[in-house]
């Protein structure tokens, strides 16, 4: 089959998923007998008048009674979804249904997708606040850059369960756990490396934040958007760019690149030419993240350079940097413990956990599904595979912990924790 | 056991049902393969990317790709819970989510719960509008009167899918056709009856309305609220009220209810003593609604009159008027041809689908569900009984033809509605 007829195919079945035996990925299922009459007067009136008298005296009662705590809303106006564009929120429902799947897949909680039409940041956050009670979390997901900071601190700020953009923080954790690997197998440090990132939108910028606090020196990292190197000189950044502007001569990829120890590519295909790859220092750690097509192949990049560490956002090469070896169980153990936000202190137990986890022997069912013989920490494994079940109990145990010992946890850590 | 300790165990086996295993009724089920690397491919990046494309260039793919079209929001703010009054959102809950259960459960549909927190009508309408095309239709639920009203006819004019306010319209479609086969039994006819509506609520305005549909007429109609006889010399009337007022000297429930041919009772316990129906016109037809204790009790009534038909809201005696033998099935009907409303022509399909089916015989399976040896057309069984596997066909093949016929259909008529 051609390259042409292999895509094709490939279409096909994925809309062909998506349309049969029945519309869309997610449906709701019954948890209680819903069967005799009997079971009807338990579950509607005059039953549930009971529940309803016990949240009213005591609104915390809502997690014993109600479906509440298991659940996640996963929220868009469909204005960034995965690299296509702002192409509105109906446009964007498959891909929050599929986070909605990934969430109840690998973590068991029950996820819906909410799609918000509004015309500004204040419509938005005003109807994501005034809903969010219903949901024991919310995942924001798709939404532009810069909009999607303001829109996530006000959410933040105004709703009591935990809000938390994917884009920008499962990214981060995910990188940054990567990166440290890495960077380690490299037989360098964070605070001594000097980080070019490529691209400057809701990704890039939580993952330099997030890199910042696990040691990285702002003053090493050059971040580029497409006009270039982001430098203090320039007058037409936002306030987010401008948290990154750095104080300097150097304007462009090729000026910035040279020396440098780490790269991180949150921009489009090819844009990490095979020369520029060659002036960046020994040992260079590289993850060209744009999907499907990173800013380097990977075998081109290998036939540049033997010392470098690579990582891409795709399952076919090695060092999948995937958001789904983090989201799931972020929110499970935030969830858990009922954590009224998810904060840097649970960002950080999550990257840590999932450093941890690469380091470890490999059980044999992670190499089945991952179709391979052996998993050993190195250059081509420093982050855990997506089918890890390892994962689940890992990362949400340490994020619940760090919720509880940061102090945002409502509630201790669950018994199944505590083993 | 004594009736306290009945009753106590009742609210102990309702709140044990609520809480165990797992709290709350519903859940999240996934309704495609999740298991390899390959079905994740399709469901999320890079295949989700394709049923984004369809949708992002025709909108109506939304109902091929998602599952959008086989789903229903219950909305709630919590100011009318049951009959329990105004207790916040976050005590509609467990309501919400039992509704969300009889809609999955009667029709199939998947149905999520949401509550939301507002402070004025128009946060509320604005909220809902935003994330209303998430959904295939909305069901609104246990908002006081009058802001339902206006609450309902915004939500319409703004969102492109149904939007439903069961306990006004539900309730009324339900008691219009058991009203409707009682005064037939009876020997009556609507047009010549004088009714006496007692309650002036969201279900009291919208049964009366639509009774007035039916053919009743509406001078005959005296509606009493909490102080008596709502009549056109009154000054503290609301608009929706206003509609009701009756040019009359009559001022007290007495004064209306002699000679009067249909009771409604939609307002509070024991309100309709047993000396005012001794009142009312040979062979009259009495709904005493209020749940869980009616207006009068049946046996009290039928001790003080042998000539009538009643109903209540209760499922241990004859003719309840439950709105699950409606709601499930109009919203299957509308989402089954896309209609873009729920208009009067719907709403009277379902009228008439369900007295006629109360006019058939009863097939076995019912009348076990039911625990009874024989159910006939009778003074004791003019409306279906909740557990009737022939309201979902019927009803809902009745309200798509409707909405077909009507213009508000936006697809054919389903295969299967052909049969």
């Amino acid at each position: 089959m051609s390259e042409d007829n292999q895509q094709d195919d490939f279409r096909q079945q994925a809309l062909h998923y998506h349309a049969y035996p029945t519309p869309g990925k997610i449906a709701v299922a019954l948890t209680k007998p819903a069967d005799s009459a009997e079971d009807l007067a338990l579950a509607y009136s005059p039953g549930v008048a009971e529940p309803v008298r016990e949240i009213a005296q005591n609104i915390d009662n809502v997690y014993k009674y109600t479906a509440k705590g298991n659940t996640v809303a996963v929220i868009s106006n469909g204005t960034a979804i995965l690299g296509l564009g702002n192409l509105g929120p109906m446009a964007s429902k498959p891909v929050m249904e599929g986070k909605a799947l990934l969430f109840k897949r690998f973590a068991g909680l029950d996820s819906i997708d909410i799609e918000v039409k509004h015309r500004t940041i204040e419509e938005f956050v005003n109807t994501v606040s005034a809903i969010a009670d219903t949901f024991g979390g919310i995942n924001l997901e798709d939404i532009k850059a810069p909009d999607c900071f303001e829109i996530e601190r006000q959410l933040i700020e105004r709703c009591d369960v935990p809000v938390f953009h994917d884009d920008q923080h499962g990214t981060a954790i995910v990188t940054a756990a990567g990166m440290l690997n890495a960077i380690e197998l490299q037989g360098k440090t964070l605070a001594d490396s000097t980080i070019v990132c490529l691209g400057a939108g809701a990704a890039a910028t939580a993952c330099m934040e997030l890199l910042i606090k696990c040691g990285a020196q702002r003053e090493k990292i050059y971040m580029l958007d497409r006009k270039g190197v982001i430098h203090t000189r320039r007058e037409d950044l936002n306030e987010y760019k401008k948290m990154f502007a750095n104080n300097t001569d150097k304007r462009t990829l090729e000026d910035v690149i040279e020396g440098a120890d780490l790269f991180l590519g949150v921009s489009g295909p090819d844009l990490l030419p095979a020369e520029a790859l060659k002036l960046m220092a020994d040992k260079p750690v590289v993850f060209a993240c744009s999907n499907p097509d990173p800013e380097i192949k990977p075998e081109i990049a290998h036939q540049v350079r033997d010392d470098l560490i690579m990582g891409t956002g795709r399952s076919d090469y090695p060092n999948q940097v995937n958001n789904v070896i983090c989201f799931p169980f972020i929110f499970r153990g935030a969830l858990d413990v009922r954590a009224s936000e998810i904060n840097t202190e649970m960002k950080l137990a999550a990257v840590e956990a999932i450093r941890q986890l690469a380091k470890e022997p490999v059980p044999e069912e992670v190499l089945k599904a991952a179709g391979v013989s052996k998993l050993e920490f190195s250059n081509e494994y420093i982050i855990p595979k997506p089918m890890d079940p390892r994962l689940l109990p890992r990362v949400a145990k340490a994020v619940a912990i760090a919720a509880v010992e940061s102090g945002v946890a409502r509630i201790e850590l669950p018994k199944n924790y505590m083993s």
